[in-house]
């Protein structure tokens, strides 16, 4: 595919510098730019790529950053890169086809123009949407209900009764409705408690490869729609997670805890079981969340703490040292006297 | 199914107060209760949702605690729940059904009334005990051992000569008996080590999903009886766990080191190489272990202290803002003269 | 087999002390030897398990450690052992397979001498080199390349467009291609940013049970040569990691991050998006990197520092119960004037 820079423009809604007939045929890095190409700029960190890079146009918020070379003006350079990657990497949907191979239960009711890949298993009673995908290899548990336009990567595993949203990716690898980690220790013997609650997953979600999302003990797991999960995600028993939240990689929440809208969990970040996380959190990578947090502000630290609160406790151990050496030269001019 | 509340009582050793005859046809949780159900309190923090639960009864461990709600007194209300959901859910197993399309080695010997999903393979001289359920596109490699009424979920793959005890369950993902991490460093070149130890895997264990429990190098990596593992657990070779151990989530353990009997970890710990840990220690979340602990007290942080002195260095901190404050008024009083 | 330890010495260029024609039928670890085995010493802690063991022989470095037991001296243990491993566990590759119900795209090009498991599915364009394993219900994307020698498990999903080494080992439960975690938010909506690039995966890596590695947004994510990767690791899109890299269990890092070549994680790290890590660093066990570290040094905590630099931090704390006693000491006298 070729494009002008001035219908690339037009489909970003942005503003052309330069040369408007400049022809695009693709996208690259600005670090690694290309002839023929667009990049863009979004994080200043990577301005001083500008000047090298050997793609022709650029996507900025600010005309002067250009500096004499071709781009596009645009509100969100980094929005405008992903409409132009959808340009360019559009994929026809291939003809939908199910695998031979692929075991379907009698019961199970499938949608329009639904894929299911080869050794792929759907269980009884299934439903799945119109246009959804199931990979090869991937497991639907008996009673699972799919809405449409999902995607389900290779070698998944949804257990029973599970029930997914519509335009729901999910990677390789994950398994979602495995048992909550309950048991109760009764003379020295853990017991487990049967888990018989459900999990629920809004529409818009993803959730990246090898994650864990178990089921409730009795009522349900959620997680919101459009929240996206990164890599090995951890979600225990009974959690909610509301909706447009950001888990990255390595988070993983305790039982029956709950998470408000609009979260962002940087990576590797840990909640305890029975708390309540409030709207609009963000939480500094690696944290330790052991009590309720309010929402709306910047959290860090084991124990988490406002990341304020946080940065001073780190800055009042670097006053050791001049406490220490003023306090001896007191002692001193003391002892001195 | 419909229980009378005496009924239930009878079933779990317990006392009811008020309707001996109300009918009882499920289980709820408190704070999202349902009519016709019963419910239980055991985490005080939930006591305040009694008041208000649609659920016709309650599971409690102290009379007083009902208010006038109809309820059966019992010694562990979590432990009379875990035993309602079995009354209530318990599952008729449904006949057990080999796949035509799992492949079996002929040299496999497979126990009575055995399942096996479609797509799942079994290697050659595999035993696997009575009433044993192996999961759709799970893979058991050649020689391993398995015990009686385990159950295995979808694709996981156990790998060559491991020996899996009786009662064991094991969520979709999960890989044993993968290569230990080790390496030897000659010349700049990391050489690989053959891993030709085997694991050895106890009764009545659970091990969650996308879990990775290694092989030893030589000798044997274990997991005790009854020990408890969460989803996303990493166990290297050579490991070994005592018995009843709890190990949740995103616990990962370094080669070579041994965890007693009775220990309980919070979600994220990590232990480094060749330690060891007593029995009975219980360890916060996030903590990492770079000594040996004796074992018998809870430990925290990093590294790992008791969490008494653990609290005390994180007290300590607070200080330092009155120090200096002090400091500067004795400073002060004392150029003042 | 049977060798003596004169034979075992010459295939390790080492020297035997005692019996030259005692017999050695295998290997065993030291805590836990076995009669008619060689075991090694290697790790100083072990030293003391050498009186007791029942291994005839032991690889040492030094020969006054063997105090009269039959010995080969070394310079390096650990490979003589590993060179001994492979001496007694050298198998004689199983005749190469193409498993009737593995489903391989007519356009796929394999290579002399590939097995490839039950189940498995190659998908278009691949192509497989001579000598490599396919595990069982392993998934290969279409337009993916593998190398010679390589062994993939069981139960792995390989995307498309991925580019794999020589000689690479991969373990089960691992995905390689996910879409990387590419989010542009508009308006409060999350879209997806697509992912489009590619991931190169360098000679003689080894990969881990269920680790994750995003494939680039544009542009690549690549492992370089020799580097080793533990269980449970994540790698996110368009990360660069160097050559002969360690990356322990745990170990997690963020978008377009760098690493040079031989660095060593210990488990657990985390690394934020965007930096830079310098050749040869080397980082303590759950160090979170938030800033670029120039490398061919030790690092630990968070933020990860130079280790000099955090332990004097951690003495620190621990002054601030003598500064208090001191300070107040003062104060009395001061007051008591």
């Amino acid at each position: 595919m070729k494009l002008t820079l001035s219908e690339l423009a037009s489909n970003v809604n942005g503003k052309v510098i330069g040369d408007q007939k400049c022809i695009i045929k693709g996208v690259s890095e600005i670090q690694n730019g290309c002839s023929g190409t667009i990049t863009f700029l979004s994080n200043p960190a990577y301005n001083k790529y500008l000047s090298d890079t050997k793609a022709d146009a650029v996507f900025v918020d600010d005309a002067s950053l250009l500096n004499g070379k071709n781009g596009i003006v645009v509100s969100n350079p980094q929005f405008a890169m992903a409409k132009t990657l959808e340009l360019f990497f559009f994929q026809e949907k291939s003809e939908a086809l199910i695998d031979s191979s692929a075991k379907i239960a009698n019961s199970a009711i499938i949608g329009k123009n639904v894929s299911i890949g080869a050794g792929a298993v759907i269980g009884n009673n299934v439903k799945i949407g119109d246009h959804s995908e199931i990979g090869i290899n991937t497991v639907i548990g008996n009673h699972t209900l799919l809405g449409t336009k999902c995607r389900l990567h290779s070698n998944i595993s949804i257990y029973d009764k599970v029930v997914i949203g519509n335009n729901v990716i999910i990677h390789s690898g994950t398994s979602i409705g495995s048992d909550g980690y309950g048991y109760v220790t009764v003379n020295n013997m853990h017991k487990k408690i049967p888990q018989v609650g459900e999990v629920i997953i809004g529409d818009d979600v993803e959730i990246g490869s090898n994650c864990a999302i178990d089921r409730g003990t009795i009522g349900k797991t959620k997680i919101g729609d459009m929240t996206k999960i990164d890599n090995l995600v951890h979600i225990a028993h009974n959690v909610k997670i509301g909706k447009g939240c950001l888990l990255t990689a390595g988070f993983a929440i305790a039982g029956s805890s709950e998470v408000g809208d609009f979260c962002t969990f940087a990576g590797q970040v840990g909640i305890a079981p029975h708390l309540k996380i409030g709207n609009n959190s963000v939480v500094a990578s690696k944290s330790g969340i052991t009590k309720s947090l309010e929402g709306g502000k910047v959290y860090a630290g084991f124990p988490a703490r406002e990341i304020k609160v946080y940065n001073r406790r780190q800055a009042l151990v670097n006053k050791i040292e001049k406490i220490r050496k003023d306090l001896d030269h007191l002692i001193k001019s003391k002892t001195g006297k």
